[in-house]
Formats: structure tokens, C-alpha cells, sequence
């Protein structure tokens, strides 16, 4: 099952689709242009991954891991779909990156990579924005570089994992005004879904509602103001929003 | 004024120092001993800065900085007063971080120095626990170091602005069984209160109960399995918490 959580109507509700429309829980049927979309769960601990696509790392010209690089990306920085991310003037190069979002959805630690994929709920779609210009080296993941306000996109979809099944190789891409920049699939992770769980949940306590982002593949490209991003996951969503300028962004 | 958040009987309730005892909002006076000690407010994104003392950094054998070396915190690292850290047994050196906790009143964007205080609503005591084992090099604060279950203590109390004033100039300590292993004082700041808010909010919006944990002094010692940590700072407050074996943690 796909559900949303959007605003409408000064309420926040539970959304399926239903045709190119949204039906809420309530039984309701809206226009997607009536709703403001949220981040489609409650959002935890947000994990994301640095460098998990071996071609992503060679195009940043870095070398193979040992260990998941991993990082965390802080709560003011999660925007849903169709929402707007500020592009500041004063950077050279700042860059979309389509990433497979892995919800736990049972708590656990010391999680075996045998019943990993027990603690996952489901999926959605994130979009994880990085400006180039601070990404110092593989080690500094900084704030600078990832925490922006509306840095971390979410949705549109919450998908069950059951909906997936158990191997997730899924095809996903980026579209920057519709034409293809970034193409890739989940198979080719370096460190797959259950080798995640295994070693966060090592020195971690997951919970309900934290959020792997499992990293993104080749095909990273500098995103203008007026951009349309639209980063896309088979079978869990199309995730799309747009670049704006400080001036544009309004404040 | 100085406040705690607390469970007693029940539910979450606002306390005040009385005596050797805790004044409820609800007028209820309790002792110290009938109450589990929460996090003294809503805790939002979690920002933490290593080596921001100049003699804890060549502690470390690291140079000079140019700039601030920032890093997050999860939601799920956090507990109060006279909570239990787990230290693992697989690890060779834990030690604690005894740091001024700077508590966001005020939203707020581009804020500039001058402004700046008047974003503080107040102040706790932090123990910032790290992991030294996976402390690779000092661009990497992983996860791994800093980002364990009980690994960031806040409490006990919320201390307003006010009552410090717009100078902080305070002392900090931190006693290991009742004896003194760290001493400093935050005028030694690398990077002082003003200057991180100033450069926080030049690439993200600071909101109301995000917290920046400033950096801890020259003194960092291992702790080990059943070890008080007294975290104090002059006006602030005194914090505790103790260390447990991944046995007597009983998980």
C-alpha cells in the first residue's frame, strides 16, 4: 500500500491515491493543487549514506570504502514533495541526489543481517541536496554541505516493504526539466539494505520512524534556480520539487 | 529562573528547585528520588562542536581550526539527569565531554553577531560521550563516536538567558567519583557563542529548542562501568549520570 500525508483544509490527513487524484482517509477525494504534501512519516533519527554507489564514488574521484560512510542530517532540513529548495547566491555548484529511503518501522539493536529486513516498514523517495562547494573530502560531510533548509526532500509515497519484497533492486533515476541526468539501480549498492541495519543497529538503537538514506548513483549535475527536479524510484515514487533563488525563495 | 522537566505519577510535569526537593508547576512538592529527570526541553536539531577549546584540541594532537567543526546529534543519543550510559565492552577508551548547552529561543536566519544573544533562551549542562576507538582523524565525527544510546545527557535544569547575562564567562568541571579529571572555562572558547549562532544561521535556520553544544576543555578521561560522571557548570547546573557495563545495562 502507498499512502501521503498532506495538509488540507486545516488538518493533517492520511492520503491514497486514487486516480490522478488523492483520496483522505476521512473518504474524501481532492486535487493534488488543494493539498500541501508532507514528509510522508513521522521522521526520526535521518541516517544517510555518503559514497554507497561505487560509480558515484569514482565520479567524486574517491577511492572504495571499508566501512559505510555515514552522517546524519538534522530535522529542520526535511521538506516534503512539490516543496521548494533555496539555491544561495553564492555558491558554485549544488547538486540533487535521488536516494532509496529505508523507514524502520520496528525497534531494535543488535539486529543480525537475517532478520534486518523484518525491521524495515517501508520506502519513499528522498532527495538529498549537497552544495559541492563545501564538500571538503570524503571524511566532512558538514553541515555546510548537507543540513540546508530544504535540503532533505521526502516522499511522496510511504510504500510498504511487503510491496517491495524482500530483494530491492530498483531502478531509479533524476530528471532535471524532464530530461534524464542520473540513472541507476539499488542492486548496486556497496553496502545493501541488511548490512546497514547490522551495522547501525551495532552501536544505535533504531526506532520507528528513523530513516536510512542509502546514498546516491552516478550522475550528479549542478541544479539552477527555475529548476524542475524530479527524482524518481520504480515502484516507490516520483518525488518532485524546485530550485529557487534567495530573492525568488522570498526571504 | 531555573527549571526541570520531570515524570512523576504518571505524566510530564515543569519543576522548580525547593530546597533539596522539586517544586511541581501543579504545586506538588517531590523528592529528588520520586522522579525520573527528562531532557530540561523540547530537544530540536542537535549541534555539536568538536574541539572548541584550544587546549583540548592540542590535547588531541590537532592544530589550530579556521573554522567552526560542527557535526549532529541524533534524537535517539539523548537522556537527562541520572540516566544510565552504556559503555561497550568491545571499546577501549570512553570518554565524557562536560559542554555548555546554548538553547534556541528565538527562529531565525542570517542572524548577525550582534544579534545573536537575543536568539538564547538559556542553557543546560552537557555530557557529550565519545567513543575514542572510532575517532579516525577530526574530520570525522562518526556516528560511531558520538552517537550512541545515552551518549548525549542534557539536564538538570533549563537556566534563562537572563540569569546568566550577555557575558558567559563560566566555569566548568567535571568529577569522575566525586575527584576532578576537567577543568576550564568558556571565555577559552575558539569560537564564541555569538560567532557560531552568526555562523550557523548563514546556511540554516535556527529554530526554537535546537541546541549547539559547545565543545568541551582539556581533561578527557576514560570512564568505566559503574563510574559517577558530574558534569558542573557554575550557574548552570550540576549533572550526573553513571556508567553501566553492557550487562548491568541488561540489553
Amino acid at each position: 500500500m502507498k499512502r501521503a500525508r498532506v495538509a488540507y483544509s486545516g488538518a493533517i490527513h492520511e492520503a491514497t491515491p486514487h486516480g490522478d487524484q488523492l483520496k483522505l482517509a476521512d473518504g474524501r477525494v481532492v486535487r493534488e493543487d488543494q493539498v500541501v504534501w508532507l514528509p510522508p512519516f513521522e521522521v526520526g533519527t535521518i541516517i544517510a549514506l555518503g559514497l554507497n554507489y561505487a560509480d558515484h564514488a569514482k565520479e567524486l574521484a574517491f577511492g572504495a570504502q571499508e566501512e559505510p560512510l555515514v552522517f546524519l542530517k538534522g530535522p529542520g532540513s526535511v521538506v516534503g514533495h512539490r516543496a521548494v529548495t533555496r539555491r544561495p547566491k553564492d555558491v558554485k555548484f549544488m547538486h540533487y541526489e535521488c536516494e532509496l529511503a529505508v523507514v524502520i518501522g520496528k525497534a531494535g539493536r543488535n539486529i543480525p543481517r537475517s532478520d534486518a529486513m523484518a525491521h524495515v516498514a517501508g520506502y519513499t523517495v528522498a532527495n538529498d541536496y549537497a552544495i559541492r562547494d563545501y564538500l571538503e573530502n570524503w571524511y566532512r560531510p558538514n553541515l555546510r554541505v548537507k543540513n540546508r533548509d530544504g535540503g532533505t526532500v521526502l516522499g511522496p509515497w510511504f510504500v510498504d516493504a511487503e510491496d517491495i519484497g524482500p530483494t530491492v533492486h530498483l531502478p531509479l533515476r533524476t530528471l532535471v526539466n524532464g530530461k534524464v541526468t542520473q540513472q541507476g539501480n539499488t542492486r548496486d549498492f556497496v553496502f545493501d539494505i541488511p548490512y546497514l541495519i547490522e551495522y547501525l543497529s551495532a552501536f544505535m538503537r533504531l526506532q520507528p520512524g528513523d530513516v536510512i538514506l542509502t546514498g546516491t548513483p552516478e550522475g550528479v549535475v549542478d541544479v539552477q534556480p527555475g529548476d524542475e527536479v524530479t527524482c524518481e524510484i520504480d515502484g516507490v515514487g516520483r518525488l518532485v520539487n524546485t530550485i529557487a533563488s534567495d530573492e525568488a525563495f522570498g526571504r
